[in-house]
């Protein structure tokens, strides 16, 4: 075969989310896009903030040496002193920019991660449902992932972690606010999977890490506030991007930061670094670290992403729904009200409303409605789900 | 050990080079950087052409919606078509935008490949000396690198690499213009590889990729041209970037592109989008993407490379040293006067002239010279050059 045989398997197993996605690419086509309502990317439709582009056009009309040339593998030091200043703010931990090193987004960061500190069958425990990529992120440096549920409104299960967690575990992989989900775990949640980390450090005699990953942490609503995940676990390290908060998802700019202390700090920013260099990252794209070093404390208004929520939620639940009220990130994870989530996502496939069973993330009987969509196209979809729901709970 | 073994151990091992660098950078704190003549890295002098900024600044003027968000994991396809037009021209081969997924520099692009088609302990066949990557690279996935001399002046010797074929080779990675030493391989030569390699396919019943690593493509001097790798050998996969043909190397920005006549094209590039995606790079950063395809054709201008290597070749050859003339990318490999490389660099660097002995590319008993600096720092160097050949060979 000429493709690694996991390759091949990993093809062939998500061949019917391909074939999902193109048939909405086909009703596209057939109906017009307008006529679509395609909640199934979480690709952000807000435009950048406009200080985005004014600060771009300074830094390219800056005609300094080197500018578009390698820097070191971490980053430029200006840039991580000023992630590491807005990092210490929001982790209420002193993080210093030694402590951080610039990726690739948050997808490259996490394989950074991982790369670092993964031996050979060095499990990751990670609270379903989850985002579908982690799987491939821990196989990818040989790692396994072993899954704990969440409570029924996907709230963390401290308890089922700890249930998971075996002499091999390297990491807990959390995700708050949560895709799939919506949810953002709590001071109180945070701080006893803290305590029990620590004792489980003790028991098995190995450094447990606890990775936050957290690009939705300025997408949240009504007033809710995602806690320092640091303030409550020394052996933390939180990858985020500017994808979501700065509308940046292609531009491929996010970042690694560790605890100060972390065990061994120096030896792992020098794994970090390392792996930066050798996944073939090598850094993260210049003139948009250059970019975020300026930007920070700006982000996108989510005002049209919150209206979306309030509209989805309200209708949805109204229809006899049952979904817990997302506090962030822009997803809604409602139950399927039948078993097979695929075969529910195809009934409203046929209705022209794209969502993505929650199988996918392996959430089985739930499907994940993304709303960082045009107010048209909820507005198109919301009496959809209202004829749907008086079909099944009417 | 709060670090995985494996990257434990590629610390300890590269601790040698890092302190190099670390004297280096001591010497240029004390001495002021103008009385340092560093030849160690490889990130290119000159800035961009003209052309990049005046581009870049069009499209950050340009408020067409989405243009920061994600696109398909393989690039916008105006970019692969633009980039396919350029590679279909260079490699004497149809080549056209489904055959060519866009990557964060060739450094992603060669991660994407390894990942899609090295099964565990899969070979990958190396000409030495090689870029020090490679084997992180071979080893990130799965693979194993394998190593197969160059005849005396660093030319491609077809008999060693076929010696060097096992029923575990899944691919022969070249590197030409050549990282470290400035070959370019002739048509002849990668004639009689291709032949090599279609009668071991048939041997050895598997499909054998030989996969090219480009960059320095249109860094070459004195009338040299790189011939079309493609038009020897159908399983060619080039991999490529305009690190430094456009002076983009911080910007991660390159390309794989595949021979529509490799064994099972669609699944090998549906393995590489996925490769792409799961690896965390999801895609080539987006606004380099755009530019790029505006940018087809256009490179810096590389007389000041050459005038380096003139300047350079000439006095090391005149000073007793022995080095092939280096007909292309921006790197000399003289022969260290002694044995031990890394005894000799410690010599130059004693003289304030960093280089990076040739154990670290798989070619002890040589030093690496990169001379993508300025007319300066090569000035200031030749006398210094001068007198240690005059010590060892006067």
């Amino acid at each position: 075969m000429p493709v690694a045989g996991k390759m091949h398997e990993f093809m062939d197993r998500s061949s019917w989310i391909r074939k999902m996605f193109e048939n909405g690419a086909r009703l596209k086509a057939e109906h017009g896009s307008g006529k679509v309502f395609d909640f199934s990317l979480g690709n952000p439709k807000l435009e950048p903030p406009v200080q985005f582009q004014q600060v771009v056009q300074e830094l390219v009309a800056d005609r300094t040496a080197g500018v578009h040339g390698y820097m070191p593998n971490a980053g430029y030091q200006e840039t991580r002193e000023a992630v590491a200043r807005t990092v210490a703010q929001e982790q209420d931990t002193p993080v210093a920019g030694d402590h951080l090193v610039m990726t690739c987004g948050a997808g490259g960061g996490l394989n950074v991660v991982l790369k670092a500190i993964l031996d050979p069958q060095d499990e990751v425990v990670v609270p379903t449902p989850h985002f579908v990529e982690y799987g491939f992120y821990a196989d990818n440096h040989g790692g396994v992932l072993r899954h704990a549920e969440t409570t029924e409104d996907f709230d963390l299960d401290v308890e089922a972690i700890e249930a998971t967690v075996t002499p091999k575990t390297r990491a807990v992989l959390i995700n708050s606010p949560n895709n799939p989900t919506g949810r953002v775990y709590g001071a109180e949640t945070l701080r006893s999977l803290g305590v029990m980390l620590e004792a489980k450090q003790k028991e098995i005699g190995r450094t447990i890490y606890l990775i936050s990953d957290e690009p939705y942490r300025k997408i949240v609503y009504g007033g809710v506030e995602v806690p320092p995940v640091m303030a409550f676990y020394s052996n933390t390290l939180v990858v985020s991007s500017y994808s979501k908060d700065l509308s940046l998802a292609g531009e491929r700019i996010g970042y690694v930061a560790a605890h100060p202390g972390v065990d061994g700090i120096d030896k792992l920013m020098g794994a970090l670094i390392l792996a930066n260099r050798i996944l073939g990252f090598v850094n993260a794209p210049a003139l948009m670290q250059r970019a975020v070093a300026r930007l920070q404390g700006v982000s996108v208004d989510i005002s049209p992403y919150e209206e979306n929520r309030d509209l989805l939620y309200g209708t949805l639940t109204e229809a006899g729904f049952s979904v817990p009220e997302p506090e962030g990130a822009f997803y809604l994870f409602p139950k399927s009200p039948i078993q097979d989530d695929a075969a529910f996502a195809r009934e409203l496939q046929d209705r022209l409303v794209l969502v993505v069973p929650g199988s996918g993330f392996m959430g089985p009987g739930h499907v994940r409605i993304s709303y960082c969509v045009s107010r048209q196209t909820v507005e198109g979809a919301l009496p959809i789900f209202r004829e749907i729901g008086e079909r099944y709970f009417g």
